[in-house]
């Protein structure tokens, strides 16, 4: 990733480190837990705005409810709660969505259209809007520029730690929060990821930026191959540090920023032992290298053979073979943490001690050549562990 | 299935119970435990023969070999061995695999190409010629009709117990041994399955009715979404029986002989402890209904719930909407042992106590309407258990 090399200053805050955000988090009673599970992101100014959301068929209704409210690339707010997913819930979960917007606006002096609205938590239950309104009330009545981490904290559900981030570039700052590769008690996974800036910026160049930068971060990462009915993420710019940006002042931070975000939720990965890169060049084209690290991202066999520590490049080539069946393997290579392990049809002689001490390290990298063209793609996953199959098989209804 | 409920009766001799046929099963070392991992099975006669084999690009030199020796569709003999899959082994693996065929062929006194070649086991070591020829000298002298259950036995990797039938059908019989749905230490997903009958029939329409047989039943299975270096269905038909029949009457028998087979491999899924047939119905047409299926056979976050004895329909419909994009909700329905749990993109109220009773039971039926056509599939499948990533990652290289 170009931008982690530039240089930007990490600075504190996260969504509240640039100019012009406050948030709050509290806990309404939607988690049975007693944990934090609302929050409110709001923004002294009208913001352009950007969102990018799941392709799945069956959107949340927040989701749709979302898309609509960024239709003029405006927002001045964001409700989130975890804990019910408000998805696979018909005509009642719109109104409940609508409503939750409603009710932020009507406590934060705004319309209901300048509100994006976001839930996570459990598919096919109705919320309980008296509990979501008594939240939405609290956590506007509490709303602080030291409130990111409460924020961050609220819409956790199998996550084990908040995500949360921010830095400091030429005159302007960018921040982030994100929750995910968890799936809640008893159904669901989700990524939701809140963005704020005080890059003064047009909406349509936002949503440009925040199309390419997701579709090189959030949209490389993949910790069981589940696309959920409620990801989500969204960018809003407050423009008041007064500095005007052309699209690439703004990738480069925000590139850095949704680089580390995406990181920590593949690191958070459910029951993951290792963070994995993995790396394809020379594929016919960029599409077809991202498939194949998607395919190999994706294998049961790979993750399983990765949290045991097996440099088992058997199954990595299986997992091309059956992705790409017309590849050649004579142009093919496989390397684990740079030890060329196979080449070209045939295995090569490697030093047990090297690869042991490459696969045993909490950061693996699997880089592939295809030996057909010069298409690349990196993808970032996880392994499969025990802790997978116990979070994903205890929970019952 | 139709072709099982038609009247067939069972049969003792698994591959041998059709005329003409013997087999034999020996341990040649390739198995550091001793166990059997090499068989043969012979014909007396010349047999019409059929093979389907994997798509995977990097086919093992087994298969490249078979697939050349059936061009004529015409075989006498197989040669099979475990503990090695002569993959990714280059040329030196395709001289092997030649070298095994004329091995065979020279103790049975037929020609190199009446012989198929099977292997599975590790992916990326070559073959150890000397112990395979020594075990192929073996079976060649202790073929015998009562051979069939050690040549099963002789082709297992992680399978827990051999899979054989045999059934006679009106005037002739069919017989087949298969192995799978088992990865063997370290590296290696495969599946086999050898067929024989003593029906008279053509090469040419034995091949088309093998390939309609295995797309409803090998293929319709699926554990971990992994397409195997080496899987391979061969067919041989000895003639022997005097009956000629037509293509619907061999057709009906082969294929509860597969579908019984195909089965058995998922029931002996990795660490499988419940066998799950997803139903997909009204889709577009049968091939996005098979997609749909293979979605939720697939995806690890149903394969835990199932484990878990959950009837997580969040999961389920997460599953499909990720994987037809285009999906309205308003016709879909979920049913999990006959009960429905969610319709129309919202939840159904259903008694806890009955649906925990089909989510604990071994067999789940999880049946899909999609509502847009009159497109159907059924895919075979097991859960994701902890047994499953205990196999599949305590393995080292």
């Amino acid at each position: 990733m170009k931008g982690e090399s530039m240089a930007f200053t990490e600075v504190e805050g996260g969504v509240c480190a640039p100019s012009g955000f406050m948030a709050a988090g509290v806990a309404c009673g939607l988690k049975e837990s007693g944990k934090p599970d609302l929050c409110v992101l709001h923004s002294e100014v009208v913001c352009a705005a950007a969102g990018v959301f799941t392709t799945n068929a069956f959107r949340a209704a927040p989701v749709v409810v979302s898309m609509e409210h960024l239709g003029e690339g405006r927002l001045r707010a964001v409700v989130a709660n975890s804990g019910n997913a408000n998805a696979w819930t018909g005509r009642r979960g719109l109104e409940d969505a609508r409503e939750m917007a409603e009710a932020a606006a009507g406590e934060l002096g705004i319309t209901a259209r300048e509100v994006a609205v976001a839930s996570t938590g459990v598919i096919g239950c109705y919320l309980d809007m008296e509990k979501v309104k008594r939240g939405i009330s609290q956590a506007a009545a509490s709303l602080s520029r030291e409130g990111a981490g409460q924020a961050a904290e609220a819409i956790m559900t199998t996550d084990t730690f908040p995500k949360q981030w921010s830095l400091e570039a030429d005159g302007f700052r960018v921040g982030g929060m994100a929750k995910g590769a968890g799936m809640i008690s008893p159904r669901l996974a989700t990524m939701l990821a809140f963005l704020t800036t005080d890059a003064l910026v047009e909406p349509g160049e936002l949503s440009n930026l925040l199309r390419r930068v997701a579709d090189r971060t959030f949209n490389r990462i993949t910790v069981d191959g589940c696309t959920s009915t409620n990801d989500m993420v969204v960018i809003m710019a407050s423009g008041l540090s007064g500095r005007r940006v052309r699209g690439e002042e703004l990738e480069g931070p925000l590139l850095a920023l949704c680089s580390r975000l995406a990181r920590l939720i593949v690191e958070d990965g459910e029951g993951a032992t290792r963070f994995v890169t993995i790396r394809v060049r020379e594929a016919a084209d960029d599409r077809e290298a991202e498939a194949a690290a998607r395919a190999v991202a994706d294998s049961p066999l790979v993750k399983t053979a990765l949290f045991g520590g097996d440099a088992n490049w058997g199954r990595v080539v299986q997992a091309l073979g059956a992705s790409l069946p017309d590849l050649d393997a004579a142009g093919v290579e496989v390397r684990f943490g740079g030890l060329a392990v196979a080449r070209g049809g045939e295995p090569l002689g490697v030093e047990e001690g090297a690869l042991r001490e490459v696969m045993s390290s909490p950061r693996v990298d699997l880089e592939i050549d295809l030996g057909r063209g010069g298409g690349e793609a990196e993808v970032w996953t996880c392994d499969l562990s025990y802790d997978y199959v116990r979070i994903n098989a205890e929970y019952h209804t």
